[in-house]
């Protein structure tokens, strides 16, 4: 491609494509199979990588080995490896062959899925996978026909507050704003929950000082007669409540909310019941942990991230709508004769979610549910659940630890009882060494680090070896 | 994988995804070669491709070639085939090569960039190349290390009217809501542009009946005197006007609203002035059409979609914030003080949009640049422009058409002057075809036949064809 006068429209010949291809995939394959021989934190300092690429902008374009090389040696430094099995920080970010095929295949297709007539499988792979999804974890029924694709859960939840506001508003939020109306709309989850939610309603124009973090017990999960308390108290002090979220498993320590006792409350005020099941949602794949999804079927609206735990490429959440009209009628910009009309026959999720444009991300999750099957997730799940018992079970065994939180499926909260501050340099000297990468969250107001199992190709030795280092790491820095 | 206690971890084995990928790749490399012998609207009816693809959810998983052959049985009947060469509809969505390969590695890489930690390579890449895309598109130097990449121009939307509500409010919406303000807010935007302006007003609380629909002129062109007077008509009236969009080539007829102008008015109203340049912005890389940005300098926020016309796969849209600190203090959930802190050191893009996570979608547009080069994308540009002059030529030449609006850039609006309904029969008939696949608007309250040429393989030979089946169709409506 030196002479650029002929680069070919698509930037190189087919031929040239083939061979950058395969060399990638091949790249791909031995980066996944190998990817815990890099130290999992970019050791990186600021400044450095974008140093290593700065250059001019070129004239003319250059031909593929450059740019391959320049990945290799630039951005691969500057890389935090999510895949590696040693990777125990913040959440999962499940990566899978298939999943990668499938977003590959999309890319090569290139299509743009808003409305159902720009490529009717997009719509429709989407529509049935995400029914598949119902099934597989047990969802109620009413969310069957009702899924749609989002990119990350804050966009979700940020729907769904949205539709709790218009609900509340009886959809005159959306034509007439806010200013109207005469009572202010709070919003309710629990200090527990996502900081989405808080963004949501600073989007949305509720504001986050009427977003109440309704109080936690001692595990993490949302107090009941809390959010009862403060609804009411809302209520007699002229504001109008219009949005719950649940969280099943909290950021924090994946505590799960009392999403039954919580959804009565809802139903009774007649407030919009949204659950955020961003990780631990997967888990209801597995008949013994489905005690999480108990009241469920009282949500609104719910979603979970495949792109989590269930071995699909991010980004891909799950968001499900009961009566998914409410959802449209809030975010279409159609007059309401059009929608009737069309809705009979076809879905357009140009409507179900705040972009116009959509990737066909259904492939993704329809090759892995048919590569994983049924049971070969749940073996991925309850393989990650045991293993994290194991490494709550080394943690109580050790006079030294102690649990900052129940142990809850995939995820152990941990601190040295010597307190706060040994426990954050013992996080440290364990994301400097680079052979394990864990993150911190504060529980109780002490410091607690955050063991998170959840890579498909974390097994038992990774385990078994991460519990060594930091076992190793604890004497050090408590000899100091 | 009959054995499926023995799925890999992965879903298949390396071996097994190397040869996959190979194929998949060498596909994807046909595909993109042969796609014009595609049909390009997809035939298929409503329901066809759920009916094709229903089945029980699998117990255990399925071998690769089973997914692949279905595949390519019951989903490609349901593709629109946006890369064909002759798709003239909607707007382009450019793929090339070098940007499957980038979307490929993301994939295989599997990060999420959400903070600056999580993979440095992910935000310093991802300033980097937007900083590259000033200087190659010429735009205002304040936007320099003022950009993020968002899906799409919508979401890009809806941040820029956020912060335009925000700064009216002097940043107290977001934390008290926007039920507190006495004067309800106002927005502006033609009446030509893009309904994601009125579904971003529905959303961020402001509401579609305080959107104002300025006029247009002839040409689709919104009329700053009628903003004005809108403006004032708003503030007399005690409302508080607080973001004006004007549109860099509109949806319906590229038409490009009077940016110094528009811009003048908002600066001395003290108005967030957005600019939505979603496919037109990209021709800003010719100087020759750099008049279109005339006046960009006057701009608070501007969106241009690489993913629309210049080469790089969907999806990618880059936005640039004048003065950034007023687009995270409107989406930011960390206090004031943490956010000073880390402003210095390294930029955290989870705060310059809706979603919490990020793929790593700089290196697309990194591969993309670099293979083509400024000129590459020059040459890209240009030829579309001049094919669709000559196809605008062509469509006065003939007695029975007319232009339906002044030709802009790669977008011919025409239609029959046997009027609507001709028009309309014309449009369906070429639809049916499968041989090329247009799009339809209306201007001055007449039907009009899109055509928008700017898919990479789109060459001379294509558009006469095109014109050709056109002309011999219009033969046949109108003999009927």
């Amino acid at each position: 491609m030196a002479e650029n006068e002929h680069t070919p429209p698509l930037g190189m010949t087919a031929e040239q494509f083939r061979r950058a291809g395969h060399d990638l995939i091949d790249w791909i394959a031995g980066y996944l199979e190998h990817v815990e021989e890099y130290g999992v934190l970019s050791p990186v300092e600021p400044g450095q990588v974008r140093r290593a690429v700065e250059r001019p902008l070129p004239a003319e374009g250059e031909a593929w080995p450059a740019l391959w090389s320049d990945f290799q040696q630039h951005i691969i430094p500057g890389i935090t490896h999510w895949q590696s099995p040693n990777f125990f920080a913040y959440f999962p970010a499940n990566a899978s062959y298939p999943a990668i095929l499938g977003e590959l295949l999309s890319a090569g297709l290139g299509v743009n899925g808003m409305l159902w007539s720009c490529s009717p499988a997009v719509t429709e792979l989407e529509t049935f996978v995400l029914d598949w999804l119902v099934e597989l974890l047990a969802l109620p029924a009413h969310f069957r026909g009702a899924g749609v694709i989002q990119d990350t859960a804050s966009s979700a939840s940020l729907c769904a507050l949205l539709c709790g506001r218009e609900q509340a508003l009886d959809w005159r939020g959306n034509t007439l704003g806010l200013a109207d109306q005469a009572a202010p709309l709070t919003a309710y989850t629990s200090d527990q929950a996502h900081s989405s939610i808080e963004k949501a309603a600073m989007i949305a124009g509720i504001g986050r000082e009427n977003v109440r973090l309704v109080p936690s017990n001692a595990v993490g999960a949302m107090k009941p007669d809390e959010l009862q308390r403060l609804i009411s108290q809302d209520r007699s002090a002229g504001r109008q409540p219009c949005f719950i979220s649940a969280t099943m498993g909290t950021t924090s320590s994946l505590a799960m909310d009392p999403l039954r006792t919580i959804g009565r409350i809802a139903a009774e005020e007649n407030i919009w019941f949204h659950v955020d099941g961003a990780m631990a949602g997967t888990a209801l794949a597995c008949p013994e942990f489905r005690d999480i999804g108990d009241g469920l079927e009282l949500a609104d609206s719910f979603c979970v991230n495949p792109h989590k735990w269930m071995l699909t490429n991010f980004d891909l959440d799950a968001f499900y709508v009961r009566q998914p009209q409410r959802l449209t009628r809030t975010l279409s910009i159609l007059p309401e004769y059009l929608r009737a009309a069309q809705s009979d026959e076809v879905v357009n999720y140009r409507d179900w979610h705040i972009p116009l444009g959509r990737r066909f991300r259904a492939l993704k999750l329809w090759f892995v549910i048919r590569t994983f099957g049924v049971e070969g997730i749940r073996r991925h799940i309850r393989e990650h659940v045991r293993l994290a018992g194991e490494f709550a079970r080394w943690v109580c065994e050790d006079d030294r630890f102690e649990l900052a939180a129940p142990p809850s499926l995939n995820l152990v909260c941990f601190r040295l009882k010597a307190g706060d501050g040994p426990s954050e340099a013992l996080l440290h000297a364990l994301n400097r060494s680079g052979r394990i990468h864990l993150t911190h969250t504060r529980l109780s107001g002490g410091y607690a680090l955050r063991f998170c199992i959840g890579q498909p190709r974390t097994g038992e030795p990774h385990v078994r070896a991460a519990w060594t280092l930091i076992a190793e790491a604890a004497r050090e820095v408590l000899e100091d």
